[in-house]
């Protein structure tokens, strides 16, 4: 594999940063996930949006590259990859102490892996619905970063996939963490957006809570779009359990059924296999038709 | 320079880490900081002790290494160093995403820079006494990571202390953040810990609150050991501003008075003078007697 690095592709295992990058010693830069679908990148301009968003609110936007999509194109290609996920990474740059130098050249990192398209066609990136565990560990709140989901001081999110490894027997070993803000408010998976139906209404945590996924956004869309009841708040995680049906998103799974939260059978249903046909038809129109 | 690489010494320059390392991509790491008077280490063992709990409250106390005090020498020794800062950083390894891999090898670095001893005879690490600001970024709560400013996700600190560059003026550039927790009890500065005197006692945020500073247990024995009144608990930032003195420590500033806070004058004065003197004979004892 191939890696693009500050401007250069470079072989995989060379594909380093210093010790003293910021990224490194403080988690001090943004990072965000992307599906690639038949050699484009999916939904490229709100991805590219929310990374220099993310950025701004760490005081770095100009880090950002004008040619970053195609660093992005240039990494797929050199691998020759069509239906991919990749990550890209950019940080203040290296050197300082906690407070930043400001003559820092920021790192950029584009990394790619293949990936099964998913979809009408192809294999899903994963094999059943999703077991999922109300954990303990909190998210970070936006009053100590804002949008910590989109960084690299993700750690909340290992510790929330720690505990429910640690808590994981033979009978439930629940594959993502359903997690809570300080207040005790539903934020999502560990990875990922929550989408639950009750009362006949589609229901997601509320933007101001929920981490910034591209695909929560469509699949929005696409409820509104088919006139379907949605609701967007600040929940508890029994309301995910106690739900006619639930899935999670992101880029890797797209949508993804919550089999059972906390061991409760939730399941799939009408709703969930309405929106996940839309999604992969949009998938199909956008990117291989 | 040289440091300590997983095990062999390496030029500065090759101290890399693979992207892929989960202390760059999730702040999956502990670091502490570390000073070094007359060629040994300042309370290695409560450093050390202190590491290894952060380690143990990511889930890898594993991952430190039995020889780590031996790589710390090592790494004075290759620099011909005898006054010094290092930093010792441990992460989880390589690979995973954000549920960990269980068989990653860890990753241990320890790199190292020259300071002046300061103290008695020495010069010190800072030329005046610390002008501070209060900040609206709070720091990563307890509930979503156990000692976190012993982890690599300190972009909290690097946010309060980027706050404070923003909010400088020509008036007034403050050097250090105090911070407060969610629940806005003060926590300390961004890089450091707090002591202020009132009413006749020597008052800092309680342990369950205040970073793991080991100079801050060192200054609390010592006043303890005079019998000087001290206090711990819960204090708001207000109670730096109104007080008769305050001050801050850390491994590199030792302990260094609060000049102003907000603007407003606090400074030194006798038990902040006295406690420095104590503080400076104790190394003086312990390293070069």
């Amino acid at each position: 594999m191939e890696y693009h690095l500050n401007g250069a592709l470079v072989p995989a295992s060379e594909a380093t940063v210093s010790v003293h990058d910021r990224g490194f010693r403080y988690g001090d830069a943004v990072r965000v996930g992307l599906r690639a679908y038949g050699g484009s990148v999916f939904e490229w301009e709100l991805n590219e949006e929310r990374l220099r968003r993310a950025a701004d609110g760490l005081g770095f936007a100009d880090a950002v590259p004008e040619d970053l999509h195609e660093r992005v194109h240039e990494t797929l290609a050199a691998n020759d990859l069509a239906d991919a996920h990749l990550a890209v990474s950019i940080t203040r740059g290296v050197g300082g102490g906690l407070t930043p130098v400001s003559d820092a050249e920021p790192t950029v990192i584009v990394t790619a892996e293949e990936r099964p398209r998913g979809g009408l066609d192809g294999t899903r990136a994963w094999d059943d619905p999703a077991l999922v565990q109300i954990v303990k560990t909190r998210s970070i709140s936006g009053r100590t970063i804002p949008t910590p989901a989109l960084t690299h001081a993700r750690l909340d999110g290992v510790l929330a996939r720690s505990e429910i490894e640690r808590a994981s027997t033979d009978d439930y070993h629940a594959d993502e963490a359903l997690v809570r803000d300080e207040e005790g408010t539903l934020v999502g998976g560990a990875a990922s957006s929550v989408f639950f139906v009750a009362d006949g209404t589609l229901k997601t945590p509320s933007a101001a809570v929920a981490f910034p996924d591209v695909t929560r956004e469509v699949v929005l869309d696409l409820a509104r779009e088919e006139s379907f009841p949605v609701e967007t708040g600040e929940y508890a995680p029994a309301d995910v359990r106690d739900a006619d049906e639930a899935f999670l998103t992101n880029p890797t799974w797209e949508l993804r059924p919550i089999a059972r939260a906390d061991g409760v059978a939730v399941g799939t249903g009408p709703v969930t296999q309405l929106l996940t046909r839309l999604f992969d038809e949009y998938v199909e129109r956008r990117h291989y038709e």
